[in-house]
């Protein structure tokens, strides 16, 4: 390891006096076709569509102006206006939806092989159902807003916390995906994760299941795995994560469907940069678990959990207060 | 808990073969604006504005052109047209900031049934005295880059510093969320920070008080609470958290005006995940609190605190350097 | 410390009821030009350009469509239209790198009071040595891509990868900016390496040296310093830290050019948080570092280092499943 050897290309004349020129292109450009056209997996040179990160951006923005009317917009909402405007957003976020799950979805047809005669009415049928979600969805993310105010002395208001909390930003991209997820779409709930992941540096699997009243305060850092269940009324600060335990090389194949995240009953607590991890690990409800913990095993109801104070060395003046 | 219930629709009829149709669409709406009309807190539908998040956005990145002329412009500034250029870009930012303040003190009247005679006037003075501090923040803004060149082996020059460190980004927009703080203008503040926050996952508090020279090197997951002090010349690293002692259930109401999180004094270095917790926890000066230290009560000055390795399990050979 | 003065401007008149004015404009703006004008470092008012913040991450995002074509556009491709695709592309990624590294060495000339005779020329070859390295650096992210298919359980499919895995484009915009560095462009690697960071908090020093089949999981937090070497198959999860150890006040300086941050050899796993830290610090290849390891010392290969298990104190129940 560690040659250094620099990244060359192979028509790579080095820096010298002669000129402007851009001979390189032809080979450059052929060369790029060649790992292109073999069947790289990691290309999208196909003749079908497929879902556009921006779009899919832009839906989640849209989606938040619906949920939280008056927020996100120049528009000023009266409650005589507010059902044109809702029915009006709504109907573009139908035809948004369908278009993007319908690229998703073909996409995927493609790849494995199938024929996707019904993939068009099929996208329609999801953006409806999707959007048939939303009132419930709302609530949840109520909730959710509740339970920041209840949880935080910093919050002075919902609005702030509309405004500007990433967990509640997190939540609801998470909730939205969540339900994409359950419709079996592919590939779209991951971008919508990884655009909150973006905005927050909250990482939430969409397969993860999370009850009413989740709040995540501050945020940075958290890992919330694919196979975790998270009860109702709980809280979580930032850098915690609920992960798997140490994987084998080759974990992506042999583990790709099995429950590898723990399980969080109702009403816990965990501060900031505790780490749980393993599928059987359970918190049971109402417990609380301190800053910094590692837990790789069962926690009963109604415990707390806490690191025995690492011990500090002092050098020079110690507490002088 | 767990008991992963779909979250479902009230005119859900499932994904069938009934063909491409919204007929959703008026009950879903009728749904949302019932929820929206029935007062839950966390709807803006009301008859006055509210401060645009872009709007807020925009002014921060215009406030950052003009504390880093020529950074951040395709424009190219001499000190012959370098009075135009700050003359113009003031004459609008003055405009842009009393239009915004104007909607957040509205809003905030509005919420409180306060009437609102004098909130055009009072926005176009805040306006002017936040301008007014701008020379002052950009001279606190200089005192933190030197921080930065003193801190940071890898920093090449300023130039680097000005244009790619998160560290000095959150820090310029704490300086103005914290100046328009002390002019009592609502939201905005809590909006600029988690613009903040999304770019750089350092999350300061726009309440907090931080001296001159602070330099935060990396500082992915920082997290400055609102009652925080900090003193001149403090360095932090990434993954600091100057944060509240844990918090019964019902915090959000009970503290949120006393002081929860600690004072840090001049020429203190925070290293890497080190905990900070508790209102009453002071670092005296000229302290280094070491890496990962989970500290909950006062240190004096000229102290260095260390977290006792823990002991590491070696499994095979151990170091054969 | 802590005299909590506010910072005020000097044409300050308070908010008083004196109406809608701006007297204080002039004088704001001869206050910031006489600030500018005595060369305070950080300004760029020069009779140079400078690099444009948005033209690099435009190049970054171009970049990443020529390098993953098909999954950042609108535009169907086949195999057909491919090569033209990527000439035209190509071409204008071209001229914009030109001048990009042309605005950059430009300055950096100016600030060295050194003639730039040849700037425009050097800038034209950088730009094509460096499409001609694009082949080689698509092949090293195809093993990244391998080795996160390899590495999570969680991935489905290398679209997701592709689109949605902060680890990959964070090493993407590192392979990019590193081809960069060793061609001596200033300033762009950093710029492009905080647009990485901003869009994943992973923070990875151009300057580092990474082999192939990189696989970050999560990532927030990921600390690469400039000094680092790391071989090939390396894995690394969210927060950890491969940097310097506690620096003198006046680090900036003394240390710019030596090594401070750790070699990582083939095929070890670093698990989330651990912290390694010291430029004699070597961890031998197939070791594996447990979570929340700190280490400060050399490590031989095929070893495991675990943190001794910190005890945990349980109050109330403890495990009762």
């Amino acid at each position: 390891m560690g040659k250094k050897e620099r990244i060359v290309g192979t028509c790579d004349s080095g820096i010298g006096p002669e000129g402007i020129r851009f001979n390189c292109l032809p080979q450059v450009v052929k060369e790029l076709c060649g790992m292109f056209r073999n069947g790289g997996r990691t290309c999208h040179i196909e003749p079908v569509p497929i879902p556009s990160k921006d779009g899919i951006v832009d839906l989640v923005l849209k989606l938040q102006q619906v949920l939280f009317p008056g927020y996100f917009t120049e528009m000023i909402l009266t409650p005589e206006n507010l059902e044109y405007h809702l029915g009006q957003k709504l109907s573009v976020l139908y035809e948004r939806i369908a278009l993007q799950v319908g690229s998703a979805i073909r996409h995927d047809c493609f790849r494995h092989n199938q024929s996707c005669s019904n993939c068009g009415e099929r996208s329609y049928q999801i953006a409806e159902v999707f959007i048939d979600s939303l009132p419930a969805i709302r609530e949840r993310l109520e909730s959710d807003i509740e339970a920041t105010l209840i949880g935080d002395p910093a919050a002075a208001n919902a609005d702030e916390v509309v405004f500007s909390y990433p967990g509640l930003f997190a939540t609801m991209v998470y909730r939205l995906a969540h339900r994409l997820f359950e419709l079996e779409v592919p590939i779209i709930p991951r971008i919508m994760s990884e655009y909150a992941y973006h905005r927050t540096t909250i990482d939430i699997n969409p397969e993860a299941h999370i009850g009413a009243s989740f709040f995540i305060d501050h945020g940075a850092g958290v890992v919330i795995g694919a196979t975790t269940d998270i009860g109702n009324r709980v809280r979580i600060y930032q850098g915690v994560t609920l992960g798997a335990l140490s994987l084998p090389k080759d974990a992506g194949e042999r583990l790709r469907h099995t429950k590898r995240h723990p399980t969080i009953e109702d009403d816990v607590i965990i501060y900031a940069n505790a780490t749980i991890l393993g599928g059987d690990t359970v918190v049971g409800a109402r417990s609380i678990i301190g800053g910094n913990v590692w837990l790789t095993r069962s926690v009963g109801s109604d415990t707390k959990v806490l690191l025995k104070q690492p011990e500090l060395v002092y050098l020079g003046k110690k507490d002088d207060g």
